[in-house]
């Protein structure tokens, strides 16, 4: 979850043409734990989701909605079960 | 969203008829600090919200959908503009 969290708001960021420099200025979080929270190493409290929110102009609402569906994808891979490669079939 | 998510989870243990010392064995979460995420006073990692789920059986990708929702309902209301009530109207 952490990772798909920071994947959401490292693509809004870039597709809103915007730094990490500039965003973490806006949202009054230092520019190391923001790139830290973009690449899912830092967990980031509920209070700083809705700053970062906050300097993308972006609900809150939306990232969590985002963040459930690519989550429900990867739920369903998981529950796929795995084919056997042709070869592996042909030596049995 | 940190009490939105405690709510989500309390909800969905209570609908389950499980008690928290029974989620909190099988989550391996101490029963006080299961209790203060489900109050939103304490912030879940992503590995203890996985792990809250996985007592519950259910999936995270919910908890998320259903916490989005609960947002977007509250980021809209915080935006209705406030209706003056009709004694000032008619003090006017």
């Amino acid at each position: 979850m952490r990772e798909l969290i920071g994947e959401s708001l490292r693509e809004e960021r870039v597709a809103q043409g915007k730094t990490l420099r500039e965003v973490s200025k806006s949202a009054r979080v230092s520019l190391g734990y923001l790139s830290e929270v973009e690449r899912g190493q830092k967990e980031a409290s509920s209070e700083l989701l809705a700053s970062i929110c906050g300097a993308l102009d972006l609900p809150l609402s939306t990232v969590l909605s985002t963040v459930s569906e690519k989550l429900a994808r990867q739920e369903l891979l998981a529950k796929v079960p795995t084919i056997r490669p042709v070869a592996s079939v042909a030596a049995a």
